[in-house]
C-alpha cells in the first residue's frame, strides 16, 4: 500500500475562502486497475478559477466534493503504470489530486512533457492552461491590430503576462494594471508593456486608464471584473473587443457584495463586443499554440515569471494568497523533487 | 415667408426628462438654396434613443441643441423643391424637424416612399429604423437556430415585435416580457410569441423567465437593460448570444441611480457573447432588409402594431410616455393630412 498526504475541501466558504475550509490528511491510495497510472507530483498549479469549485452551485468546472481531495493540474512523474501509453519515470502533465502521490484512472488527460522546451513549471503557465488562455483570447476574440491599444488587467498574472506580450508582437500599445510597484516594474521593464498603473494605490481607475491609455482602449483583456471592467467600458473606443476571461475581484464575493456594473449601455453606444470563453473548449488548438509560443520563447521574444511556493503543506495558503493578489507571476507549488 | 410650429429643447434634464424641458414656438422658415427641399410632416417617429440626445454629454447620436428644434425621422410630402431629385408632391422619409414644415438642406438623407408596400407609418417602424434594427440584430448577432429559445424584452415595442416574429420564422420558442396584459395578449395571440410575462406585475424576473423559457435562453434581444439583463444572464444557456440593442430602463437615470449588473461573470462561465450595435452603421443593408420584410408582410407572415398620437402639440407628451412604456406598439405622431 502507498500512503500519501492529500489536501481536502473541508467546508464550503460562505463568503471569502479561508484556511478553515481546507484540511490535510494521510490516505492510502487504491490499487491500480488496468489502464491506471500512479504519479508523484513535482509542481502543482493553483488558479483563480478554482475558487468557483469550492461552491455548491455549479460553476463551469465541476465542484470539488466535500471531504475529498481537490484536484489541480500538475507536472509529475509516473511511479507505476498499468497503462501501455506510459511507463514509470515518464514526466507528465495533467489533472492530479492536491497530494504528494495520485492515482490517475485510465491515465485520463495525461500528456508527456517535452522537457527540452522549457523549465517544468512553464508547463503549468506559459505552455499550459494560462498560456493557452491568453493565446485563445487574443487570437480568437481580441484580434488586436497594429497601432491599437490593448489593456490587460492583472498584467503580471499567469495569463496577463502572455496576453500583453502578444499585444506587443502584434504592434499594439500595451497597457494594464497590477497590484505592486515591483509587478509594474517587471511588466514594463522586462516584458515591454508601455504603461501600467497600480490599482491598489490609484482607486480612480478611469482617470488611471485615461493616463496610461490616452487614445482609449481597443482591446480589453479582462481578468479582474467589477469596477475595473466598468472603467474599461467607460474608456473603451467604438468597436472595442472585450475578452471576458475572468473576474478575480468578484470570485470571493456573494450576492449584494458583488460589484454592479452600471454602464453596460456603452455596449450599444460604442458597438462593443464582449465575449466570454473557457480554455478547455479550445484544447484542440494546443499543438498550434505550443508551436508558436515555444518558438517565441526560444527566440527570446517572450519571457515568463513564475512564483514558486514550496511544499504541499503551504498550498492552501498560496491559493488564498493568489485570490488576494499576493502572488507575483504564475503561482505554482513545488511538491516533489525534480525528475529522477 | 412660410411659418411653422416647432418643438424645441428648452433645457437639459438633470434626471428623468419632463415637459418643462421642451417648448413650442412659431418660426419663419428660411428661403431654399439650390439643392434644398421644403416638406410638410405627415407622421413623425419618437424613439427611445432620443433620450440620449437631450443630454450634454455625447451619446452615439449628436446632441440636440438648446433652443433649436429637435429632429426626428418623418414621413412627409415635399411642398417646394430646388433639388432635381425631388418635386413638390413627392412622399419622402428622412430626418426633419419636430415641426409642421421643415427645410431639409440639400435634401440630405431623404428617400422616396413606395406607398404600395405598406401604410405610411410603417416606414417609421416595420420598414424603417426599428425594423432594420430588429433585422440586423437577429441576422448578424443573434442568429437564432431552429429549436432554440429567444427572449425579447419589450416584446411589443417598435423593435421587439419584429425580432420575435423573426424568431418564429427561424423556428424558435419565442418568449419575452411586456408591460400590460393587453400587450401580452397581442404578442401571443396575434404575433405568435409562445409565452410572455408582465414585468410590471412580476418583479422576480428570473423566476418569470424560468417559467416562460423553461429550457433557458439561447438568444437574448435586449431592449430594457438593468435588472432585466441581469436576469437574462442568470437564465442564459451556454454559448448564448446577447443582442445589445437598448436599455430603456436606464435612459432616464443618472449616476448611482442606474442599475448595477452583478453577474457578468456568467459571460465567461457560460461562454456568452454580448454585442452592441447601432442601426445607422447598417443602412447599406436597407434594400435587402426591405425586400425580405416587405415580402413577409405581403405574404401575411408578419404583423405590426402602430400607436398613433395626433398632433405636433402632443408629441412631447407621447415621447415622455414612450420612455415610461405607455405606448402600445411603435409610437408615431400624426402631424399632417395624408398625401394630396
Amino acid at each position: 500500500m502507498t500512503t500519501t498526504r492529500q489536501v481536502l475541501l473541508k467546508s464550503r466558504p460562505a463568503g471569502p475562502a479561508g484556511p478553515e475550509n481546507f484540511a490535510m490528511r494521510e490516505a492510502e491510495l487504491p490499487a491500480l486497475a488496468e489502464g491506471d497510472i500512479q504519479a508523484r507530483a513535482i509542481y502543482m498549479s493553483v488558479d483563480p478559477y478554482m475558487r468557483g469549485r469550492l461552491d455548491a452551485e455549479k460553476s463551469y468546472a465541476a465542484n470539488f466534493q466535500l471531504g475529498e481531495p481537490m484536484i489541480a493540474r500538475c507536472v509529475g512523474q509516473v511511479t507505476e503504470s498499468r497503462n501501455p501509453k506510459f511507463q514509470a519515470g515518464d514526466v507528465v502533465v495533467g489533472m492530479m489530486d492536491w497530494a504528494d502521490i495520485s492515482v490517475v484512472r485510465g491515465g485520463k488527460g495525461l500528456a508527456r512533457v517535452d522537457e527540452a522546451l522549457a523549465p517544468l513549471p512553464y508547463f503549468l503557465g506559459l505552455l499550459g492552461m494560462p498560456g493557452l488562455t491568453a493565446w485563445v483570447g487574443i487570437r480568437e476574440i481580441g484580434k488586436p491590430k497594429e497601432g491599437e491599444t490593448l489593456f490587460v488587467s492583472a498584467a503580471s498574472g499567469a495569463v496577463g503576462q502572455l496576453a500583453g506580450q502578444m499585444g506587443k508582437i502584434a504592434g499594439c500599445r500595451v497597457t494594464g494594471c497590477a497590484g505592486t510597484d515591483a509587478k509594474i516594474a517587471y511588466v514594463t521593464e522586462e516584458l515591454g508593456f508601455d504603461a501600467v498603473f497600480n490599482h491598489r494605490e490609484e482607486h480612480d481607475y478611469l482617470a488611471a486608464m485615461q493616463r496610461v491609455a490616452p487614445e482609449g482602449i481597443d482591446v480589453n483583456f479582462e481578468n479582474v471584473g467589477g469596477a475595473m471592467l466598468e472603467a474599461a467600458l467607460e474608456h473603451a473606443n467604438d468597436y472595442a473587443r472585450f475578452i471576458q476571461c475572468g473576474a478575480i475581484s468578484q470570485y470571493n464575493l456573494k450576492g449584494d457584495a458583488r460589484y454592479g456594473v452600471r454602464n453596460l449601455e456603452h455596449l450599444h453606444r460604442k458597438r462593443i463586443t464582449m465575449r466570454g470563453f473557457i480554455v478547455t473548449d479550445h484544447w484542440q488548438r494546443m499543438g498550434e499554440f505550443e508551436e508558436e509560443v515555444a518558438g517565441w520563447l526560444r527566440d527570446g521574444r517572450i519571457k515568463y515569471k513564475i512564483d514558486i511556493t514550496d511544499g504541499l503543506e503551504n498550498a492552501t495558503e498560496a491559493f488564498l494568497g493568489l485570490l488576494a493578489g499576493e502572488n507575483f507571476g504564475k503561482q505554482v507549488i513545488r511538491i516533489g523533487a525534480d525528475p529522477d
